[in-house]
Order: C-alpha cells, then structure tokens, then sequence
C-alpha cells in the first residue's frame, strides 16, 4: 500500500534499474525525483525518458539538476567526444572508458541534499553490481561507505539512508521486477548514444537485451540491428 | 620547497581558512583551484576573492562550478533571501540557518572527480572543526568517512585523498600560519552577506574578526562597524 507520509528521493537516470527502483519505492510511498544532467552523449534522450518514467509513476516533484562541470572537466568516453564509446566485452576486467570519475557521488550528494530539504527518509539509488561494468561507485561497499558519510555528515538526528534495492539483482530479475510493477520500460533509454533507436551495441544497451533475453520478456524498444 | 610533480586541487571558497591551506600547499607543490558557486547570497563578492587569491597563489588552473541547483533547492539562510542570516552567538548549540544541506559534500566530490581527471593526489579542504559555526561537514569524522568514500568509490590503485589541514587549528592559529605564509588576508572575503564593506556582526565576521584579534595581528580588511 502506499504511504503519502513515506517521502523518497529517487534518482531517476531514464534508464530501466531506476525506473523499476522508482516503481518499487512508489508502490510503498511518495516519490521525488531527481535527474542529472552532465553533458553526457545521450542527455537529450535521457532527459525525455526521465520525464516520461516521472509523469507516469505519479512523481510529486521533479527536478534537473545541471552537472556540466562533470563533462566539461572530461575524462570519460560518455563525455568527451574524442573517446570512443567502446562495445561490450564481457570479458574485460578493468573499468572501462565510459566511467566518469565520482559521478554517482556527484548524484547522491545532490539527491541526499534535496531529501534533507524536503523531510524524506531514503534516496533510491538503482545502481546494481554486477551488471555494472566494474564501475566502482555501484558496489555495496560503496553505497555503505556512503551511508556512512550521510550519517556523520548531515543534520544530527537524521534518519535518512540511501537504498540500492537492486544492488545485488541480475538483469533478468531486474526485467521481472519491473514487469511486476508495471514499471513503463517502454518510456526508458538505456543506450550510451543520443540517437532515435538504441545502437544495440554499447555496454549499456548489450546488458539491458540480454536482460530480457533471460528473463523471457520482450523488451519493447527498437534497436538499430534487429 | 614546491615540487611541481606534486599536484593539489584546493577548494578556494574566497574566504580566509582555505586561503591559508592554499598556501601551505602551494609551499609543496602545484595547485589547481576549485571554486563552487551555489546561489549563496555573497556569491559576486566570492567569486572575486577566489580569482584574486588563486591568481596571487599562482595557481596552475582555476575552474569554477556551478552549483546553483543548491541554492534553488532552499534550506538554508545563505541561499534563500526569506530566511535571516543570525547574527554570531557562541552559546548557540544546535546547527544554525546558515547551513546548506551536505553542501561540503557535494564539493568534495566535484573536486576529488576533477583531481582524478587531473592526475592529483590531494584535495585540500580548508574546514576548521573548532570554528564552524557547528557544521556536520566540518568535523574529522566526516573527512574519515569521506576519505573511506574515495578509496572504495574511485578506480582502483588511486591514492587521492582528501587533506584538511586546518581541522584542528584555532582561528588565531590559522591568521599566524597565513601571516607566516603569506597568504593574501587582503585579498579574501568572510562575511555571509555581499556587500563592498564586510558587517562585522554575522558567525563568519564574528569568528574571523575574533581570530586576528586573539593572534595579535591586524586584519586587513575594513569592516562597516569600525
């Protein structure tokens, strides 16, 4: 049942985890939800798709949070247009390219400083670590380190927590949540590119198909190559 | 003696307390100097102090980050223009109406991404726990949980971390090391509102003014009072 007086944060990327985060958090309470724009490739995508998954679950507030500083200081393939994008390769081990240096600590420090105004308990944070690409800011040891500052570092008496309800899911169970919810995966973007159909082929895009390849749903977007 | 293979990235709010660690580190090596503008009220008078300071210091590069979404977000005196700056009262314990909600955070995290792009092995932070008017992000607890944060939450092997090197110190302390320095009083701002003449009356006028007075050296700003 949701609860009006359960206030949640969510950080709503465009993509299909948060979407499927927010849907979970929105069955129990009320959301606000916070997008982040940085000068990514696919910001203009992105933002439409955060403002479709925000109207259809009912968000009570939206805002858009201007990072730019993030692409302008560069050092990430998904900011600067002299990196290429490079395609998905599950065998690799480093942390690839397209990782920008301490953006989801840029989020959460934002979404984090909107819930302490607004008087809600969690930020949603639909971050998952396997799936992730190595990116070191989606592991538990760092939502936990993160807890941590919040608890030494904002207001004292503060309840407030970040939840990664997704952390530790595969992609397929991913698919399967939001299919249970209703989560509108129809209205999400998760490609890295900024064009009308998906390319099919960055990491982003690989790992989203294979989702609902093992979770025997078929995903409702178009992709370029099929 | 400065090491230009040393690199640091220093938050320069324009104020006096990170002056000062600027110019400790600039003894050490080069630094790279952060400012965010966040819609605070004495964000024009801010911003001159920081070019003047970073200028003066000889910093290797200076970048500016707009933080406006903190501003717009509420919460705090220094940002909403409904809300009375207090005047300085040191019997006050709990966290006064000037504090913006995890606002050091989200600057930390800005710079130790642009030290990280850059190559840097500190972020210098100018907080002072003593004197900080009460602040959660003020105090060591915070810089050990933020120091966690960086070493789980950026790639692996970084050595960065972030070094407050005044968190201990008095106020009277900081003017005698600046003074022994050289930092450039002459040229900071402290005070909450934006204005030619600082008041003399706000937490931040109170506790500056008091700092010389207790080190026995003159501050060379004027003040409207005096």
């Amino acid at each position: 049942m949701s609860d009006p007086r359960m206030r949640f944060v969510v950080l709503l990327s465009g993509g299909m985890d948060s979407c499927v985060a927010a849907a979970m958090a929105r069955r129990k309470g009320s959301i606000a939800c916070l997008h982040c724009s940085y000068g990514q490739r696919s910001a203009g995508r992105e933002r439409r798709a955060f403002e479709a998954v925000a109207e259809t679950l009912g968000a009570s507030e939206r805002r858009i949070v201007d990072m730019t500083h993030l692409g302008s200081m560069g050092g990430s393939a998904l900011t600067d247009q002299t990196i290429a994008v490079p395609a998905a390769d599950p065998s690799r081990r480093e942390i690839p390219a397209t990782y920008v240096p301490f953006r989801n600590a840029q989020f959460l420090a934002a979404a984090i400083a909107w819930a302490e105004v607004l008087g809600a308990t969690r930020v949603v944070y639909g971050a998952v670590e396997e799936d992730s690409s190595g990116y070191p800011d989606c592991r538990e040891s760092f939502v936990r380190a993160f807890n941590q500052l919040i608890e030494v570092g904002t207001r004292a008496g503060s309840v407030l927590k970040v939840d990664a309800p997704l952390l530790h899911r595969s992609k397929a169970e991913i698919v399967r949540l939001g299919a249970e919810m209703g989560a509108p995966f129809h209205l999400t973007w998760s490609c890295y590119k900024d064009e009308e159909v998906a390319c099919g082929k960055c990491d982003s895009c690989a790992l989203r198909r294979r989702g609902f390849r093992e979770a025997g749903i078929a995903d409702p977007l178009p992709y370029r190559d099929s």
